[in-house]
């Protein structure tokens, strides 16, 4: 069956409602366009002012076209516009691309106008993007559903990448960077308010489009959840990389956002989880975009991070090899035979890696020849970088370096080669021909290098782990504020291990709980009314005598009755102490839009003054909860550091992932959770402490 | 006086050894292009062989050349290259360029040859580049000394921008990349295995030339601090920005540069530390790089950091506040009064900052004007960024935006505008003309802005503070290892706070040192030959009675005899319990090429696991060691966390500035200090432990 989306972007019969005579004016630029761009479709212009526009005859209403409409174009003053929509949907209309402004972003009239056109439209069989908008192209087809001067940026041929984005004026601007950067963008989308379609669902329709390969996506927010992840769920398994631009990452850019879009966006940290999670890459810039873009035009992903740098010029090749650093690949060195044999061919070149073929190879390019051949048949790299100045350009040397690349690229049709070179411009189209993706900076020819690998890691992976089940005798997450013994209790049942402890509600409990302990043991005053603990001095250290623990039973009790008069006691928790291991923080967020988020980070400064944490949408499986380990700058705290032992990151990776099961089937229940600190020791690790704030805490 | 490369940059009369009368061989490019660029000066082809030389006559001999020649180039093989030289020198040619390679960067016949030619340049008064380098031009004078296919390259007019490399395919890519992006570059040096001038003395060079405002320089080490530090130094004064790229920060950078260039690299930090002193802008890809030259032609440089963000697409305006928080711009709400007004002009828009005048402004310009005029009026931003998507550009409203802009220049000709437009290309030129930068990518538009900025700090800043003197009875460094206590009142002595301590040499010293430090104390084995004394229990806390500490003293010893028998014992350390504070590290080391770097950083994981720290070379003022503290990452544990009160950065950053005093003043004699921890209280700050490395500590 055909998607939803297809008579939107493969329409074979479009009306404009308000077309315009005026081939400058909104509601005439679309049948311009269409025109000079030679769109094989029917055009129905709807003026009721009008016998014909711009030569086509016009029609008075949607109303009075005979046939099926695929799509309207709706492009009437804001105060009739829910009308022209009713009336599409009487007509029949397939699916609309409103123009019309004034809507949610303008103020609560138009809010509500907004609500209504929601209303009628969900009510239908119609599809529609907008309000708000400025519309949708599809090159090859010659259909430009836009008022986007978007013909007129039209430089190289449609590709197979599809941009879109919610904002039309910085949809165009992505649109002509990708021009500029030889990106041969086919498929154009901009949702504006985002009354019916959403950025996900296009996503959706470039994951199953054949002739999409690349996929950009630009957004304040989002609204759904589950449409946005089951879109790039389906990107992922198709192997369609997604690039994509979300904004308003930093505490002005967030407020500037609110200020802009009816988006309710969840939290920054939320959507970088959520990119992690699906193998999305997150650009920061419009440079950034196309240039990844354009090498996964050429579709095709490297197995891994082993790189083989080759250049010109010894400074680019150490440049180069910083890149690599800062971005993560794998400079190995070339097997020491193979150096010895390139050594021998090019006694002036650096031969380790990166390897500096030097400017002989322009007196002997056989020389290069060789030294490429060498390398491909006896290393195992997973991509190359082959660095040539001006040498892939100029008038002199051109053609012998495009004849040698040739020969090699027919020999080798299935190696990745990137080619840098001083200037990108129709002249690397040669390149391009033989699967040569062309840049001209070299830190940027090894970021999107990095960005291909990145995706290629996440199509290889396929499917993350199914998360664990939650165990059969799992205790639901509490209705209203419990302490911590049994937060933990309830964290326990859900595989999450914690302290061996007892609750005593007298002193012989106590003194029997650290006798089963037999150990020293901290005894902590438990209330739901007490969270800082410490601070009122109702946490006792190292206990270990019979007469100490019946002693500190009273204290605690009396403690708390002055600190807090009237707080209720649960009694006396008696643990056993903490192994020593490393500190870290587990913690549970639910997000007006994505549900329950798990936040992961090291305990002590690096949570408190680095912010050094990191998310995933709950639920997951271990292999997700170790990626999220890998990522946080303190990793090496894990490893041991200061002669430390390594911690038990298996036992931290299937915590990680059990938590985020609780908080999932645990979603509507809770506001936050929060383990801290959780103890990785060298053999397993434990939560010490517990707080699981219900959904309504003012009960 | 002219500067000594003024006969190189600026030559009337010009040899060619080794001319050819082929001007696609690297000995006929030079003159090829000087006859097509319509050099005014003299060419003199020197060749034995040949009557003329492309149309030119030809001499024997450079000796032959009645005239006195200005440059000579040397375009002959290495065999016969020294005696060219020699030959140029005896003839009193006043510079050489010479092209010929198979010098230190080939082998080790080729390094004794290239010093020869050093030694025998040095002592004559001829001044050269090279060898193994691409030569120089000057765009202006016609001038092409040498073989890149540089006239090829020049499409936009000769600017203020020189650039100086040592690689010369990448110098050639450089100038290539700054053509793409409009910047006219017009002096071009590249240096090669600099045997004489070397890119420290051709950025003096354009620091003191009248035609040069923006200085590019690319370098994979430097042998002289003196003039790099010199050339950096009149740069700042004559208030010309620099923008470096220096390669070989990664340890496989830096493995790759070792086996590229015959410098002596000093460490990548000291780099780092070199370009902050002196304001210098550290690039780290060529785009970067040309994307800041481009704005800095400009020649206005922001009085601070306040930008006003004015967008037409609301989404743009959002990711701009994202890449201004990311570049620490101060993206300062509008004073309240004006947004009122300006929502009174534009009630749909947003006002705080950004202003997104939105896509109305289109249809109504003279809103764009009003609200432009109302923020420059009204409020008090250093620099604004306008954000225009394809409108600035775009046929349909190219003109009316043009004239708009003109009107407002004309009004405001000294503020800072920055333009960002979909496309830049030739039909920026007009933009640029009325005194505004433009540039496509919104977060690329925000970093250059930054860098602006950044420069501006530094031209107003001027000249730091002096370093303090040296205390008039400040100790030595000691010429062979001495211990903590030594090391600390050595440090003591200038101007560093220590512990107050003593060393006693028997227990009724250890108890006297007690008694007069009047609390509590921590006793320390004293021992050049145990460096790490916690580790064989050689540190006992918190020692606050008579026998305990005598009891000590006893102890002490006999942990050091069993632990280290026969290490020299000095005795034991009485010292103060240093007064809770925060952990920080202070160290010196001596960098090859450099000198005494300080280092600075915080204790703890964060130098252990995050090696967050900072480098300076010594000496310095209060004001540099201040920007030191500002810029580790931790920097939030100084102001206190957890309800922590603040530490007294003044005391820290007068210790690091006497260290940096201290490390230059003895920089013949240490190999390194640590200053470890050196805790920093709410009133003050101390070292606890420090080492001082003697410079030859085998001894």
């Amino acid at each position: 069956m055909a998607h939803g989306l297809e008579p939107l972007l493969h329409p074979k019969t479009v009306a404009i409602i308000g077309a315009s005579d005026a081939p400058e004016r909104i509601g005439g630029r679309p049948i311009s366009y269409m025109k000079s761009a030679g769109y094989s479709g029917k055009i129905f212009p709807v003026n009721p002012k009008r016998e014909t526009v711009q030569g086509i005859p016009a029609y008075a209403s949607i109303k009075d076209i005979s046939e099926s409409v695929d799509t309207a174009i709706v492009s009437v003053p804001a105060k009739i516009a829910v009308q022209s929509i009713q009336d599409c949907i009487d007509a029949g209309v397939k699916s609309a691309v409103i123009f019309t402004a004034g809507f949610a972003e303008m103020d609560e009239d138009g809010a509500a106008a907004q609500r209504e056109m929601e209303e009628i439209i969900r009510a239908s069989d119609m599809r529609a993007v907008g309000p708000n908008c400025l519309g949708v192209f599809n090159v090859k087809d010659g259909w430009y559903g836009t008022f986007a001067n978007a013909p007129g940026m039209v430089e190289v041929p449609p590709g197979p990448v599809g941009i879109v984005t919610q904002s039309g004026a910085y949809g165009s601007h992505v649109f002509g960077a990708a021009q500029a950067r030889r990106v041969g963008a086919n498929y154009w989308v901009t949702t504006g308010n985002e009354c019916d379609v959403d950025v996900a669902e296009v996503i959706e329709y470039y994951a199953q489009a054949q002739d999409v390969k690349v996929i950009l996506a630009y957004a304040e927010g989002m609204k759904s959840a589950d449409r946005i992840c089951r879109a790039l769920e389906m990107a992922r398994d198709a192997g369609k990389p997604v690039i994509f631009q979300k904004v308003g990452k930093s505490d002005i850019g967030a407020l500037a956002a609110a200020s802009h879009t009816a988006s309710l966006a969840g939290s920054d940290a939320v959507y970088d989880a959520l990119f992690k999670q699906y193998g999305v890459y997150r650009a920061e810039s419009t440079e950034e975009m196309v240039n990844i873009a354009y090498a996964c035009q050429f579709d095709r992903y490297p197995e891994g991070r082993k790189i083989s740098l080759q250049t010109i010029s010894g400074g680019v090749g150490v440049q180069m090899a910083d890149a690599a650093d800062k971005y993560d690949l794998d400079v190995e060195p070339m097997p020491e035979g193979t150096q010895k044999k390139l050594k021998e061919l090019l006694p002036f070149a650096a031969v380790r890696n990166p390897v500096d073929f030097t400017a002989q190879a322009l007196n002997e390019p056989h020389l290069m020849e060789e030294n490429l051949i060498l390398t491909v048949e006896e290393a195992d790299y997973d991509a190359f970088i082959i660095y040539m100045a001006g040498v892939a350009g100029s008038s002199f040397t051109r053609q012998g370096v495009l004849d040698l690349l040739t020969r090699l690229r027919k020999k080798y049709p299935d190696q990745i080669w990137f080619l840098s070179t001083t200037r990108v411009d129709d002249t690397v189209g040669d390149y391009e021909e033989i699967g040569m993706p062309c840049y001209s900076d070299p830190d940027v020819t090894v970021q999107s290098m990095a960005a291909l690998m990145g995706f290629g890691e996440t199509f290889r992976r396929g499917r993350p782990d199914a998360p664990p089940m939650l165990p059969a005798g799992a205790l639901p997450a509490p209705d209203t504020a419990v302490g911590e013994f049994e937060a933990k209790q309830i964290l326990a049942s859900a595989g999450i291990p914690v302290t061996r402890e007892s609750l005593a509600t007298d002193p012989e409990q106590a003194v029997a709980a650290w006798q089963e302990i037999a150990g020293p043991v901290v005894m902590k005053i438990a209330s739901p009314d007490i969270l800082h603990k410490t601070e009122i001095g109702g946490v006792l250290l190292n206990v270990d005598d019979e007469a100490s623990v019946a002693d500190g039973y009273a204290t605690l009790l009396e403690r708390a009755e002055s600190a807090k008069p009237g707080a209720r006691i649960d009694g006396v928790i008696v643990a056993e102490m903490a192994q020593a291991g490393v500190e870290t923080v587990m913690g549970v967020v639910i997000d007006p839009v994505f549900g329950p988020a798990v936040m992961f980070g090291l305990g002590g400064v690096f949570v408190e003054v680095l912010k050094d944490v990191t998310f995933r949408l709950a639920p997951f499986g271990i292999d997700e909860a170790h990626r999220m380990i890998d990522e946080i700058q303190g990793r090496a705290m894990l490893d041991g550091v200061r002669g430390a032992p390594p911690a038990d990151i298996d036992a931290l990776a299937e915590a990680l992932s059990r938590l985020s099961v609780f908080a999932h089937a645990n979603k509507d229940k809770i506001e936050s959770i929060d383990v801290n600190p959780f103890i990785v020791t060298p053999t397993g690790a434990v939560a010490v402490d517990g707080l699981i704030v219900p959904a309504d805490h003012s009960q």
